[in-house]
C-alpha cells in the first residue's frame, strides 16, 4: 500500500511514528504492507520516492528542523497539490493545517486524489465540516474511501463506533464534549482558578493556542457537531447556521453556584432531529452529576449517544494528542485494508 | 438469509420484533433480506418451515402462551438440537438458557451449526466461558462468523469497538461494571437503602432473580472478564481460575465511610497482562470519583480500555434488557451481512 503524506507536523508524525513501531504486527495481524511514496510539508520540505521514502529518516530530518527535499528522489518539483493529483499512491493521508472557514488547502488535495481514485485519510475538520457531500458523493462515484475518524475526538472511535457497530439502531441524538481545552479550563476553575488563570495554565501546557478563540468561543466545537450533523444524521449544515456560545462568559460565581446545585457546567455540543429538521447547537449547559458527562474532566472528551434500540451509550477517551489523532488515521487505514481483502 | 431460532425467550423476541420493525429500512441500508426457517423452545414449542415461518404470528403467539408446533409446516419433529443439525439455515440464532457451569445445551447447538458451515450469532455467556477457543477454531475451519456481541454489555458494542474501531492498539488492560445487577444495587445502597431493602428493590424490578447468587455472588461478572480474558487478550482461562468476589459482604458502614472519602464501591471485573500471563478477577473495589466508572449509576454498564497508542477509552451504556440484547444480535447479523457482500 502506497502511502502519501500530506502535513507531516504533529499528527503526520505521529501516524509515522505508530507505522514505524508496529509495522511488523501491522503486516501480520492485518496484512498491511506499507512504502510511503511521498511527503509534503510547507514548514519541512517535499519529498517524493516512488520507489519509497525512508520514514525513520524523514521523522529524524523533522525532528532537527532539516528540509526533506534531501530525501527526494526524481520528484518533479511537485507541491502538496501536485502530488495529490499526480503522484503513485493508493492513500491519501491528509493532515495539513485546518482552516474551518475555507477548508483549503485540505479541500483541493482531497478532491484531486479521490478524483483519480485514491482513498483519503484525514483528521482535517476544514473539509469536513464544509465540503462532506460533495467529498463523500466523489468518493462513492469513484468506489473509494474517505475517512476522517480523526475529525471528531481524534482516535476515541466515535465516527466508526457508529458506522461499524452501531449499524442497525437509528441515532436520535448526540451530546458531548468535544473540545478538551475548554473542558480543561473548566475543570480547573472548578477547582478553584479565574477564567483567565485556567485558560493561561491551559496555554502553557499546549492545549490553548496563543489566540485562543477557536476552543474557547465554541468554534471547534462547533465545526464537530456540524461534522456529526452531516456525516451521522444526513443533514446538510454549514457551521454558521448553528448557534454557538463559548466560555468566555462562564465565572467562578456561575460555577460555584451549580456546584451547590449538584450540577456542573460542561461545553456541550449537540445534534438532534426536529420536526423534520436536523439541528446542532454548542453552548455551556449544566449537566446533572449524575450524567455520565459530568464525570469527564480534564482534556478528556466524550459523546453520549441516544439511539432508538438501544438507548444510551456513551463513549469517553482522548480528544487530542499526538499518538492519538495519528492512531485515528492507523485504524481508518486498517480500514482500507480491511475493505480491500 | 435464512434464520434459525434456538431459543425464543427474552431476548430471541427482542431481535425478532426488531427484524420486524426495521425490515425494511433493514432490506434498503444494508441488504439484508431474511426468512426465518425454524424456531425452536423448550417451553414456547418447536416449528420448522423451510419456506418461511410468519415472525409476527409467533411473536403474538409466544404472547400468548400457545405453542408454536401450530406453525409446523413439514417439520420432522425436530428439536433444538435437531434443527442445529438439519434445518435450512445461513444463520443459527443461539439464546437458549445460560448453564454457566457446563454451557449446554448451547454449546451443541453452536458445534453442530458451525461444523456444517452455518454462521452463529449467539448472546450466551455459556459457550463463551466455557468453550471459545475450540468454537472459534471451528468457525474460522468452516470459514463461518462465529459472534457474540451480546455476552457482554448485551447491545452495548463493546466486543465489536475492539475488534473494528480499536484495531491497531494493543490492549493493555480492561475494567468495568459488568453486572447490573450489582451496580443497582450498590446504587441504591449509597441512597440509604440496607443491602437486603436494594435486593428486594431489584428483585422487584426483575433485574434481580429469586436466588440472586450469580449476580451477587459475582459469577456473572466473572463469566463476561473470562469471555474478555479469551476473546481480547487471547488467554484460556476458566471462570474457576479466577479469584471471584461479589457483594454480599460490603455493608452500609462502608459504603458510608467510602462517601466520606470522595469514593465509591463498584463489583469491578478486571483483565490484565503480568508477566506473559493473562490475569482476571471481579471483586468490590473503592473507586475514586473523578474515574469514569465511579459515575456510572443504576443497572447501568461500563468497561475501561487501556491501550498503548489511545490511551484510556471507555464505553457504558445499557448491560441487559430486551430490545438491548436483541439488538446486539442485529449487529453481529449486519456484520454478517458485510462480510457477505
Amino acid at each position: 500500500m502506497r502511502l502519501l503524506f500530506l502535513g507531516f507536523g504533529t499528527v503526520g508524525q505521529g501516524l509515522a511514528e505508530l507505522l514505524l513501531a508496529k509495522r511488523d504486527e501491522l503486516n501480520k495481524r492485518y496484512g498491511l504492507d506499507w512504502i510511503v511514496t511521498g511527503i509534503a510539508d510547507t514548514l519541512k520540505g517535499n519529498a517524493y520516492d516512488a520507489k519509497g521514502i525512508d520514514l525513520a529518516k524523514a521523522l529524524t530530518m523533522a525532528a532537527k528542523g532539516e528540509s526533506l527535499a534531501a530525501l527526494d528522489r526524481g520528484g518533479k518539483g511537485w507541491d502538496a497539490l501536485a502530488m495529490a493529483k499526480h503522484a503513485e499512491a493508493d492513500v491519501l493521508l491528509e493532515a495539513t493545517y485546518t482552516d474551518i472557514k475555507t477548508g483549503e488547502p485540505a479541500t483541493s488535495h482531497i478532491r484531486a486524489a479521490l478524483d483519480r481514485g485514491v482513498h483519503v485519510v484525514t483528521t482535517n475538520k476544514g473539509p469536513l465540516a464544509l465540503h462532506y457531500r460533495e467529498l463523500a458523493e466523489l468518493a462513492a462515484k469513484r468506489k473509494v474511501e474517505f475517512l476522517f475518524e480523526g475529525t471528531v475526538m481524534s482516535g476515541t472511535p466515535v465516527l466508526n463506533l457508529l458506522r461499524e457497530t452501531l449499524a442497525g439502531a437509528e441515532i436520535l441524538e448526540m451530546q458531548g464534549i468535544l473540545n478538551g481545552t475548554t473542558n480543561y479550563i473548566l475543570t480547573r476553575m472548578e477547582e478553584g482558578l479565574s477564567y483567565e488563570a485556567a485558560l493561561a495554565k491551559a496555554q502553557e501546557l499546549g492545549y490553548a493556542e496563543a489566540v485562543p478563540d477557536a476552543d474557547v468561543l465554541g468554534w471547534d466545537a462547533l465545526a464537530k457537531v456540524t461534522i456529526l450533523a452531516n456525516v451521522v444524521f444526513g443533514a446538510s449544515l454549514k457551521p454558521t447556521e448553528s448557534p454557538c456560545e463559548g466560555i468566555t462568559k462562564i465565572t467562578a460565581a456561575d460555577i460555584a453556584e451549580a456546584k451547590a446545585d449538584g450540577k456542573r457546567y460542561k461545553l456541550i455540543g449537540r445534534v438532534w432531529r426536529e420536526g423534520g429538521a436536523v439541528k446542532a447547537a454548542v453552548a455551556p449547559r449544566l449537566v446533572d452529576l449524575a450524567q455520565p458527562l459530568a464525570g469527564v474532566m480534564g482534556a478528556t472528551n466524550a459523546v453520549a449517544i441516544r439511539t432508538d434500540a438501544l438507548g444510551e451509550v456513551t463513549i469517553v477517551g482522548p480528544g487530542a494528542g499526538k499518538a492519538q489523532t495519528g492512531f485515528s488515521m492507523l485504524t481508518d487505514l486498517l480500514h482500507i485494508v480491511r475493505r480491500r481483502s
